[in-house]
């Protein structure tokens, strides 16, 4: 784990995104009108995402520990894909990249295994960092 | 989540996969020399996910608990592209779909952040189940 | 802990509630309506306590770890009252009344936890085991 | 989960309580005089509700990890209740209240575990803050 | 992981031990006279060792979760030496060596952490398992 | 728990041993080869010791959860034994002497599980503090 006992602490935020693509056009349909039988699955899935933020750091090794101060999540429908917008704060020495990737891919893992029983095609993809702000590098990968 | 108490126990496995690209054939041979300052990638990142399969019903509100049985990683190179392979076995009532994918996603985030002070332009993609066997929709989506 | 390598194994349902009492009409409209800031009160609840229940044996040193087979939550609005009602199901050597309980309580910690930006009167009361199916003392303690 | 990034950082000290109540004299004999055959049920609730108060974060999804920089349990018996006091104090930007009422909430639950082989008629209720300081909104409900 | 998807399952017993010293008999005397500030120092590194026994597999990347049917913790003293017996029983297809190893770690890292504040030369040492029953390797490794 | 609120924040450094002692030299030549069946012993039990780290707070009781800026992990061979060396760093209130007496614990119990179907005399012994730094009782206990 990298030694951070020397550096200054300043805003991270971290906007992660995933994306989650059902088979068919009334998958999405149950999810708009709340008529998947596990529940509403938004909801739900964003619940499981805020909580998975704040677990990060027990899940992989080198992950410092940090002070959650912001999570959100928000959806992008477009056609048959469901974009998974997850964004993390903190006031810390180190970023919140990971912390966003992961809670990223817990609500799209979430969504999956709700939507499972109605649509056996579902899949996960581009789990990747959109931008990241505070420390030393900067950047919006997007558009670089 | 969906009642399971008059099912019946089978051998279930399930193999996913989750695809770690990196941006530059540097980072693929730090890999694989052992070089990357974190440590070794490989074998941390399987730590990881065998603890992480464990912690998926920890995660996710519908998913069932169950008794893992067998947790293999595989990991195969192509180009600028790492497969993680995750296949997770139980005998028990429901399957370990979410549980490989949920694997999968892990060791693909920890080679994510071990990677991170050396490979700016690392992307995960693709988290997908790959095979099932088990209960009673058997199949291969891959060959389907 | 009980020993419990002699028992055998039954199905085992209990159902638990916890009362969750708001201060003012206008804070029951606004999670009917799905109002409140945080979120939709009654969905997050619902997840944190499927989650929670599966947590049980992690915060309580005598409980046995158990397979979760179903776990159900449901809400009745009565005035100024909420009602809990969770009910949690096993095959296995021990009851699930802590799980149930706990689960309950999750659910009742979450809505006062999304609630208090808009009411601080919120109080929790009344966590009971409601009825119980499943070992050698069935009872239902309501009616006897 | 709200934005706490702008927040100023205050010692912030909550009390909440939960009530346990037995059906039987016997039962607080036998918790007094250490005879419950589980163990010494107020050293391991206590045990519980400290580890309990650092778990609070995990089980509620809106709530911010946070620094918990003091515990405290205390117990008044009442004829067949026990009130179950949990303090807990940090220094951060928002308050330790759903930690105390979680805390006092799993001290309750390990009593109700621990005693269901001598008690079956245990009830938990009245889980509420008792007295809040720091942050905009200082206050005591039990007297305003 | 190993796979044990073919073994069957048995009456697993481990009892593992650690060795706690400390430096001053006057550390025993609050030990056992109840007088330690921080609490009861056996009944709450007991209710540390009954959860951290059900942790075990959530530490250890290679340990199969499975059913702990029981946890039992012994103390004895000797001089300056407490020795921490710490036995864990399942049936199920692998043991609960580990387990029962973790536990004893534990509960004698609950008592130097309470005891620190009174004795700074408290030490941890042999953790080791005692004896083993149920599967292929039978053994009681101190007669052997 | 030990109320921590008035305490100055410092940078605490602890490093702690823990003893993996095995029964033949054969064992030792399979994990410096890396030809142990469950995968390279010494990269998994660096990950699992950076993750035990981080749950300390988790495990013992009265134990302040903080921020672990720096986890740092040697082995040293020496005939049949290998010498786990767990550092950790943190600025805060309080010390990290138990995290690193606890992350030792794990590193040692993960490397005896892996070890474990190749030799069946591993033992751990002497999980104890080596040096401190940070906080009004700065020693070395070693050379004190």
């Amino acid at each position: 784990m990298v030694d951070i006992t020397h550096k200054s602490t300043t805003l991270r935020v971290a906007t992660a995104q995933a994306i989650v693509r059902v088979s068919k056009e009334e998958t999405i349909q149950s999810i708009k009108e709340n008529r998947v039988p596990k529940g509403s699955v938004l909801d739900m899935a964003k619940a499981a995402g805020l909580l998975g933020v704040k677990k990060t750091s027990e899940l992989l090794p080198d992950c410092h520990p940090l002070p959650i101060e912001f999570t959100g999540i928000e959806y992008e429908f477009d056609g048959l894909e469901i974009r998974v917008l997850m964004t993390v704060k903190t006031i810390y020495k180190t970023g919140v990249e990971v912390e966003a990737m992961h809670g990223a891919s817990v609500v799209a893992l979430t969504m999956y295994d709700m939507l499972k029983p109605i649509d056996k095609g579902v899949e996960i993809s581009n789990i990747k960092l959109l931008t990241k702000k505070g420390g030393k590098s900067d950047r919006n990968p997007n558009t670089s």
